[in-house]
């Protein structure tokens, strides 16, 4: 029975995708609605974006960010204000033409990003230098009219929070812009065990409307690259075509400079493509709703029940849940693996009378004898350690999976044969970042930070190279 | 300057309206947006509903609610399949007609509440009594195209929780439906110091779709009434249209019984127009983001900041601000007050020299010299005081404000001259109730679960009555 549950998902090696929607369906995160494209969040899947949004949000107000509530519709004349933002988006917004019975005499669009929205309300609220900074941000949903769909990686409707600030200076706005993103990393890093390539956008892939766009890339498990979170500095375009102006010390008029910045439920793909194994969803410890489940061991022998509960007292001080319904061990253990909860404590009848349990780690599946006295000092110990581990192994994998190309002929070799990043030169011209596109069926995914000389030379034209690039292929 | 800032509210004896809309701008709680009818709402604002969130899912889940999330638009064939369903909500949805540039096959509706979601997400999900309860809750905005708007009160957006729930048993969908009424109600009058008459609405008043709609009734500060939370029992009617069913115990296929609850950013409106006077908002303490603000005095004598820095750290199991602007104390008690902060403490220099501060309530207006050294557990025994308190003002409040009527003549005399709920004994007939709102202009506001015999007959028609009936003047 177990067997049977285990054996219904597909192997990664055989079918990633495949695998991807396995997980999401049997771990009980996901159910198609009516709407394609448009997914059902399910309590196991919602409880882990809650872990996420409160740790986020933590992370947020300690930096002084305020959460506020805008409006999901925007005017057409409002989202036409920025030419290089409405023509990014207006292709794929869902239109409302009709309240009640009757036709509006403005199409409202449902939001895809909430940037006009929040330059009108700052047009509204800020007049003076004392009114800056703002620092505001929503939690919400965005709907983006998309063709191909995947669960949390790609939907009509996604779940996110979308940070919008205001500065009076430029280099105010450029070190919010940098602070967010590197908190976004540090977040995925500390939290969801995932190690972060952070960099700035290629002038082709930066956000509309934006000056620059700086982002977080991830490498999945089958070596395919996942832009996890990013944020954009505007300058002062918006503050000009909505004319957002406020007085400085010495009553001069000038325009603020905004930021955004967001991240998105497509974080939980990113922790089922980073951790999970042929045996469903692993999740580390500190994500997990549930971090310990109990399995009692022929649960009808007298006092296993009583102990098993007396342990989830024991243990109060982490998530913990008993499995005290009718099925087998082995289901429960294949349930724990599916759910991808990070310990199980396993104890019998024979466990009690030796003052033990059994702990089975999900990541490793290492099996800890341990003595009742310990348990919880035990799981204590346990639960930095996974999530360290987890963090380390995720970059081993990434680290294995990049690779450095300084002729096209390498390039394509590599793109052809070994999935994962491609460090390469490149010269700055976009024509370059095309044929590279083109020809390995690469994006730039981003100019890291962290910069290398790989040689002089751009790896397409041979001309002077400017910077280093991940390079990858992309969800 | 501080008496500017004050007379600028409307008061509330004058024009109590537009004392409601000063209130909403000048605390900073809400903007208007540039569509019609949908609000922004501020950090002031969206902080008070964050705490309202927080109180409310403790509670929830202490019943075993899990949390998930559905998709925004309902197919208009899904939202068609319950006949009475349809009926009450079709006229006044948002209908999304086009995706990017292409039309849509089928018309969207944005959600005004999402039954029709549940149930076919529960069509796929349950298929046994092991299946059941299914106890879920989204937190969430929906859309109602409004003709008359309010910011908070009735807004084309709005902000709340709908919970939805699936049983085996119409009697445990019944004490389900109770539950959640009786934890809304407990929850209004300890967390907003709100009393709530708890009650059953009338047939012409219920939910579009629900075999019963239970309710929970505030009265204001102007004596009029306002719905604060609701909870329906739908019995098996949507489990039918939508074919929601489980094999039992007996290997019977049965339908499930079903209830739906929800309360909203309306509670917002209900603290606002309970408690507020004419200086501003007054927010009892458990809901207050900030609890204390401390204000310095001759803020720019030397040790007089570090004295108020200090204070904020030795009050940390408080949420506590100090208020180290510019601006003169006499401008920071008047914002103090418009904000609601339930106490400010002043400290000056003469304070620093006798070691104490003053504490002054925002409810009572209340001064209290404290010695520093009981500052902490002064602020620990005043916030469950003013707590109570407040809940006990406005129940005086609403008692002195509740009147009962036996004849027609009286009940239309006390809705002429007298603001505030009406009791009066009902036969039961929609007739009845029809004419009293023409003539008296009350509508039915619930048939209390706290029932008293006034008179045999009906109020109305003279024939036998069958229940007392709370009547008012309704937001």
């Amino acid at each position: 029975m177990a067997n049977n549950f285990v054996e219904s998902i597909t192997n990664m090696e055989d079918d990633f995708a495949q695998w991807y929607t396995d997980i999401v369906k049997k771990a009980e995160l996901v159910d198609y609605s009516g709407i394609k494209g448009c997914m059902v969040i399910r309590p196991a899947g919602y409880a882990i974006w809650e872990n996420i949004q409160k740790e986020l949000d933590r992370r947020f107000k300690e930096t002084g960010v305020e959460n506020c509530y805008l409006p999901m519709f925007i005017p057409e004349s409002l989202l036409n204000k920025e030419k290089d933002h409405v023509a990014g988006f207006a292709p794929e917004v869902a239109w409302v033409t009709h309240g009640g019975s009757e036709p509006l005499q403005e199409r409202l669009c449902v939001r895809p990003t909430s940037e006009t929205l929040f330059c009108d309300f700052y047009s509204h609220i800020i007049q003076s230098y004392r009114d800056l900074p703002k620092v505001y941000n929503q939690w919400c949903s965005v709907v983006r009219w998309e063709k191909t769909t995947r669960p949390f990686l790609r939907s009509m409707e996604f779940l996110w929070q979308e940070g919008h600030t205001a500065h009076a200076t430029a280099e105010e706005a450029e070190e919010r812009t940098i602070q967010m993103l590197n908190l976004y990393a540090d977040f995925c890093e500390e939290f969801l065990a995932i190690p972060m390539v952070r960099g700035r956008k290629t002038d082709k892939e930066k956000f509309a409307g934006a000056e620059a766009t700086y982002t977080i890339e991830a490498l999945m498990h089958d070596g395919k690259a996942l832009q996890s979170g990013t944020s954009h500095n505007f300058g002062d375009g918006f503050a000009k075509a909505f004319g957002i102006q406020y007085t400085d010390k010495e009553n001069k008029l000038q325009y603020v400079h905004q930021t955004s910045w967001g991240m998105t439920t497509r974080l939980i793909g990113a922790v089922i493509m980073v951790h999970g194994d042929n045996s469903g969803l692993v999740l580390p410890p500190l994500l997990a709703p549930t971090q310990v489940v109990i399995i009692p061991i022929q649960q009808k022998k007298e006092g296993v029940l009583e102990k098993a509960y007396e342990l989830k007292e024991k243990l109060s001080a982490f998530r913990v849940k008993v499995d005290d319904t009718e099925k087998s061990p082995g289901f429960k253990f294949a349930e724990q693996e599916m759910r991808g909860i990070p310990m199980r404590v396993e104890i019998g009848p024979k466990d009690i009378a030796n003052n033990q349990a059994v702990i089975v780690r999900r990541d490793t599946r290492e099996k800890l004898v341990v003595s009742l006295d310990e348990l919880e000092a035990k799981i204590a110990e346990l639960i930095p350690l996974m999530q360290k581990e987890m963090l380390e192994r995720a970059r081993a994998h990434r680290d294995a999976h990049t690779y450095t190309a300084t002729t096209m002929e390498e390039l394509k070799e590599i793109a052809n044969t070994k999935p994962g990043f491609v460090k390469a030169m490149w010269c700055g011209d976009v024509a370059c970042e095309e044929q590279i596109k083109e020809e390995a069926g690469l994006s730039s995914r981003c100019m890291p930070f962290a910069q290398e000389t790989l040689s002089e030379t751009c790896v397409c034209c041979g001309k002077k190279a400017k910077t280093l690039v991940y390079w990858g292929k992309a969800y």
